[in-house]
């Protein structure tokens, strides 16, 4: 931590980090004393989406199961009709005000997955709603593309015509349009087999995608050695991987990302922390911010789960927030810490020390947050 | 749920609730459609501090245990050395913050504690702060005497000592500057034993105050049994309450007071809460706001803890965050509510449903804060 620091940014990256007296520069933004951190870097969410499930929230709190509530016409599929029946200006507003929300925790980079559409044209509008993301809020958006998150209604009982359609249609859309930096898929048992995964995810990586992979979420099934195996950028979620997994993605440069508001909202045991850590992985932290497993806009509650529930030191959950989110989307020599040819993006805290953003809990200190070096966004007050 | 509801206050209180047109009136306050809730009344907080403590957080995260971090200076006699280094005004300044913090995220009543003081003059200040802390925030503060908090270090080695200056001392002093409405104490191992609270409870009764518990916090010691038998207004914690305390406590007009936060924070297993519903007792909730053990601020994260964290149902815990606290402060006709003869404390959510203020967690959606029927506190934007 430096005291009375200062940093120089020239077109948005950073030039020079110092302390006491700072040098000239054409443009000052005054920092208040407040502590800087760099731009959190939320590296998986589905903030895409209609109206929120809050529905199913009381249904689970009953004692509904997430698979009965799937079953009755709930979870994701609801999200689809939802998503299906909207403009994409609508989704693109709907979208906003959540990126805006998150933007005021602190949250400089988003990526956004598709999936709510699930067909070639609900996916590619939106992909083209994403991308419009992207000129409506300063948060810098990274577009991913998720058709492979829930079988639609069209083939229910045709699961290898949708992989199909998915492989020889939706894809090769998306990659020629340009809509998608990366492919991922919902590798679970209730959700996409290995092999449909793998399907997927090589063809993503023949349009010239990057892959990521929704892993060993509920159950273990193997998708993190796969994740290693195709050289993915991130496995996510992982709250059932075993000694195996931990091992193949400590060996790999696959990032292990790592999702605890879900395992709290979906009253889950939390992901392994401390042994993916100590095995060696990259870990990234995210808010997975969706309508069923986590409505939760804010990094810096993500921090205090990776603390409180995962037993992770301030220090360690810090680097997974911001640099291993950074990792986790290809990114990690352009954004997640502050130093010279690192991009200028920093989010500022009124607290004493850097730990009191997670230590005070479910309160917002975020101040202000610029985006290469220019403030575009300021707490009232 | 009422749609397009309006009421109407006559000093301060509900006089009339309904639906469609409203009534004449002399002020008009627009709720812009959002949804109205009884402010949150959050029964249990030691906002009177100076210093945070994130540095025990960081040590606790390190492996250290908060019994380790006490015997070395820290816990609650760092938070006393720290009180007593600092003036009146500073702390009033201190707290009116923390209680702003609070409003904001739509608390309308608060109880606060001493028990950083722990001398007659400082446990004095300490309550005449607290008394000041209602003119500088629009909060309804609720004063509390914990003088039983800890056994300060003039006292080491004569703990019978320090319980006697409690009682023929610093209460007698408390209750003749009519300081406090409440007499508390900490009773567990390490704090203060079963014997040593029904003194000061016994005393604080005969002073006109009345009694509230910490009880069954880390060890379980019958206090929730005293509690209910000393006809106490709250046990609180309560998370290794036992068959008989649950009991005592449901055959009691004693309120279950649960602090979910301080679990979450303490990475301790969360109360009981299902099991003392079941049996039939009155549940509250509340933050516990204090720099030790839950530095969190907001009773709607609290709500999403109680259902997430202790599996209770969106309604279940509305109902402990408001009429229970309310019934936990002695207030059940007054405060809890949105009918007719209640005070009329309003909070106001940019939200399309009330469980969507749990269910959004981590992001504060209260737009608006009404006391006594006028706009006290209204958010940004």
């Amino acid at each position: 931590m430096l005291e009375d620091a200062w940093l120089v940014a020239t077109d948005g990256l950073i030039a020079e980090v110092g302390t006491g007296r700072p040098p000239p520069a054409d443009v000052r933004e005054d920092g208040g004393g407040r502590i800087a951190l760099p731009g959190f870097v939320d590296s998986h969410t589905h903030v895409l989406f209609g109206r929120s499930r809050a529905d199913e929230f009381e249904r689970r709190l009953a004692g509904e199961s997430y698979a009965e509530i799937a079953a009755s016409g709930g979870g994701i599929r609801a999200s689809v009709a939802d998503l299906r029946a909207r403009g994409e200006d609508e989704l693109v507003t709907l979208a906003s005000g959540r990126l805006r929300a998150m933007l005021a925790s602190g949250t400089t980079t988003a990526e956004v997955k598709s999936g709510y559409g699930l067909s070639t044209s609900a996916e590619l509008s939106s992909l083209r709603a994403v991308r419009r993301l992207r000129e409506r809020t300063p948060v810098d958006v990274v577009p991913t593309f998720l058709g492979a998150h829930a079988i639609p209604p069209e083939f229910d009982g045709d699961r290898g015509g949708y992989v199909r359609s998915i492989v020889q249609e939706t894809l090769p859309a998306v990659a020629s349009e340009g809509l998608a930096e990366f492919c991922d898929a919902f590798c679970d048992v209730g959700a996409f087999s290995l092999e449909e995964t793998r399907e997927v995810l090589v063809a993503g990586s023949a349009a010239g995608l990057g892959l990521k992979v929704h892993a060993e979420e509920f159950e273990r099934t193997g998708a993190a050695e796969m994740a290693a195996g195709l050289g993915a950028v991130s496995a996510d979620h992982l709250l059932r991987i075993d000694d195996a997994g931990v091992a193949a993605l400590a060996a790999s440069g696959t990032v292990a990302t790592l999702l605890p508001a879900t395992a709290f909202f979906l009253r889950l045991p939390f992901a392994p922390a401390r042994r993916l850590l100590d095995a060696g992985a990259t870990l990234a932290l995210a808010t997975d911010y969706n309508p069923g497993s986590s409505p939760c806009a804010s990094m810096a509650l993500v921090w205090s789960l990776a603390c409180c529930g995962m037993g992770l030191s301030v220090d360690e959950a810090l680097r997974a927030l911001t640099l291993g989110g950074a990792r986790a989307l290809g990114r990690g020599a352009e954004l997640g810490t502050l130093l010279p040819g690192f991009r200028a993006d920093v989010s500022l805290f009124d607290v004493d020390h850097y730990r009191e953003v997670p230590y005070f809990f479910g309160e917002n200190r975020c101040a202000a947050v610029l985006r290469g070096g220019r403030t575009v966004w300021r707490a009232a007050g």
